[in-house]
């Protein structure tokens, strides 16, 4: 539908101060943190309250109109890509912490309340919210839970999904639920569980209560260094084994070391293969222990230098150049790729390996930033997209890394969501029979499948013809899509 | 379908050591450990491998018989209950344990194997499976899946959903799905947490693949002794608010603890109208720290004593108590029936207090055990089944307090599940949107409804049903039923 018409079945019931209409204005929203997919929406609606999304929603089901819930819009997978026909529901205007209860840990917030706002606004009380995506200043809590978003701490803390206990959600059809409790023992199918990571196919969160956790006594880091990925991969899988769940336990190659180093002089060793930054959070005696050991374990692994960070100042340090790892990357090359795969531990040696030859294949550089407590991959392909051709080669790049990621017994997301970037590779991932159910279980919840359609889960028809044709093709949700 | 045609149908894709069809035996899988709802099924299979539970799932998609899936029969709720036309398809003979792999510590089980025994067959490697039902013994991994069973520590390890990381599931449309992953990042819809809990009527597991956790380096316990529940319940807060995560913290009534002190001599003060057990685990010194926190805590709280186990000899004598206060009550009258409601901890004490008056209401005594830190009650209602009527009042009762629980913001089950015991209150629990929904979820997998039928979820007319009569007369699942 167009613009103006949108715009005129949508001011019946909703204040034109709600609505953008603008085709300037509309650009804006055309693509989420993944750039390289691009289509402005029909219209965007703005609503303040639960009553403006559940009257969006009656118009958007009646008249058959596509639904792309947005967040804070730093998705990386396209999750919030806009459908040209459709409306963008943009929740950036219900914005409120609605209760802290310091003493059962809980908040409740409306959906476009940042992540990091939370634990900002219980600081005070020495409590904070856990889950830690790096955009966490600019995400959203909404978008975090259609997207199951992650972080440096979900080694020890969790996922959103482990960290978030009830829900107040707005379905297409018209009913507004409340989905799990307090207690966590809801009786019921667990519905909380499902609408987490359903990448906005399954209703629109209007309120959210999460788990607020006390901050930890302390908290020190250990730099491992070492000359070969295997050995830093043999440490993690050492430190896992040995019984410890560090705060977060990340990973750095050589390229991601020395654009982190050139970047924000972290005082990383650059000529290092590998870093293993691993952090240790609890009481201090606890923390003291955790570090003897896992000085250990590195040194066992053939560490050949061990750095302990002497204060929270040099512990901020440390951090400072993994923080900083994806814009030092993208200071090296004009554009960047950032993909999320998930392998088994063991598998980190032989993937990396891999990696480093289809990079040599493709003549495209590849950095690696990753939790690696988890096996949660980060490669950065480093392209230039005003050089013809780069780009596709860049994904084609991106999905041979997703396969080799499900070819070790790995999964083609850790933390971004499928969105349109994966949905090719979701065909690999899942059996026809699987896939099949992923439909049904949705078309409970949105029979008209007007919730963020052509995302996350694609089509039997749609993994026919990615069998058949180039997998960068088979991704894209929309025939006439822009793509930059 | 009568046992002689059912057996007749069967014997045709399975041998006859799979097959149960003699009167007395069957006789024996009438009921689960809620022995008050009875009913023979047509027919038990046991099936010794996924080849034979999906054989035995095919003939009963096409022949409309109900399936009725049984772990180790120790449910509390009715779950395993036999439906009078179908089969019991019981998974005790698929109790191997797959794969032990202690450096990413997981375990690979069949579903018949007991809870215990995955602990027992790590126990050299100094891991353990968290979640302890008191049934553990008996209890199987894949009834705890079907019920999502917790236990003591589920307070601190989580309950079955987050301690399950894999599923192999054979569903009734013939189908077998992976479910899950070791990342416990898996794209697509959590299917799993979904699964876990769902009691029989989304699928048969066929495997599991279940966390690990290593057994920790020291664990002690400290009993506090009050003089009213509300001070008991107060401390609780107080602990939980502080920000330490006991191992489990446990509450006992004063009826509980006479039963319990004439029955095992624990050392507990039979005039104490409640006390608390809180374990605290992990490094020795974090350990030693909160127990000193919880030591001031009670005390401020009015404790009137408090005593530190000196040792593990001390320690297994304290939660002695706790471990047999069921038998322990169950000998101060001829039956007793435990329920299961959770409640926000902030209303134990007028819960509590209600519930004596209940008591004195019914004329039917009421002795309290409970999961405090997470508001799981479990009253204790004592009754005589030969006595007429004392079952139905029994009966009632227990839905009383349930409907009490919800009242104050709770839930009807904490960990036993719904079954047969609780459909009526799953009425009061959830709106006719979210039972809707509940079908339509449960239909994407098993669109015959023969997977546990009339369990956990009621349907629309029941509900309409049960507003208008008794509540009890809403429970039964079918009309025909045999109740003792």
């Amino acid at each position: 539908m167009e613009t103006g018409k949108l715009e005129k079945i949508f001011l019946k019931a909703l204040p034109r101060r709600c609505l953008v209409s603008d085709r300037v204005a509309l650009r804006t929203y055309e693509c989420d943190g993944l750039s390289a997919y691009r289509q402005p929406p029909g219209l965007v609606v703005l609503p303040e309250n639960t009553e403006q999304v559940m009257a969006a929603l009656k118009i958007c089901r009646e008249n058959a109109i596509p639904v792309v819930g947005r967040g804070g819009g730093t998705g990386l997978s396209g999750g919030a890509l806009p459908h040209p026909d459709g409306i963008v529901l943009s929740l950036s205007k219900m914005n409120r912490m609605l209760e802290i209860d310091p003493e059962n840990r809980i908040a409740r917030v409306q959906p476009g309340v940042t992540n990091l706002s939370i634990s900002k606004a219980v600081e005070h009380l020495g409590l904070y919210y856990a889950p830690d995506p790096s955009s966490q200043i600019a995400c959203t809590i909404g978008g975090n839970i259609a997207e199951n978003a992650g972080g440096v701490h979900c080694l020890k803390y969790g996922l959103t999904v482990h960290n978030v206990i009830a829900l107040k959600v707005a379905t297409i059809e018209g009913d507004l639920l409340e989905i799990g409790d307090e207690s966590m023992t809801a009786p019921g199918f667990n519905l909380l569980s499902l609408m987490v990571g359903s990448e906005g196919m399954m209703g629109i969160v209007v309120e959210a209560t999460v788990k607020l956790l006390p901050v930890p006594e302390c908290a020190r880091v250990v730099m491992g260094i070492f000359e070969s990925v295997q050995d830093a991969g043999d440490s993690v899988a050492a430190v896992i084994a040995s019984g410890i769940i560090p705060a977060g336990i990340e990973m750095m190659d050589n390229p991601a070391i020395r654009a982190a180093e050139a970047f924000v002089n972290a005082g990383y060793p650059v000529d290092a293969r590998a870093i293993l930054l691993c952090e240790l959070d609890g009481i201090r005696e606890e923390v003291d222990q955790q570090i003897q050991a896992v000085d250990r374990l590195f040194r066992e692994n053939r560490a050949t230098d061990i750095r302990i960070a002497r204060d929270d100042h040099e512990r901020q340090l440390f951090w400072s150049g993994r923080k900083a790892a994806f814009p030092a990357v993208g200071r090296l090359s004009p554009d960047y790729y950032c993909i999320d795969g998930t392998i088994p531990r063991q598998a980190l040696g032989k993937v990396l390996t891999e990696i480093e030859r289809l990079s040599d294949e493709y003549g495209l550089r590849v950095a690696n930033v990753f939790h690696a407590g988890d096996g949660n991959l980060h490669p950065l392909i480093l392209y230039d997209a005003r050089e013809p051709g780069q780009l596709e080669k860049t994904i084609e790049l991106g999905s041979r890394i997703l396969n080799l990621c499900i070819g070790v017994g790995g999964t083609i997301t850790g933390e971004h969501g499928v969105g349109v970037e994966k949905i090719g590779e979701m065909c690999t991932q899942f059996t026809d029979d699987e896939r099949e159910l992923f439909h049904a279980v949705r078309k409970c919840l949105d029979p008209q499948s007007l919730l963020n359609p052509g995302k996350a889960i694609p089509t039997l028809a749609r993994c026919a013809e990615h069998g058949a044709m180039h997998v960068h093709e088979g991704q894209l949700p929309f025939p006439d899509i822009e793509r930059f």
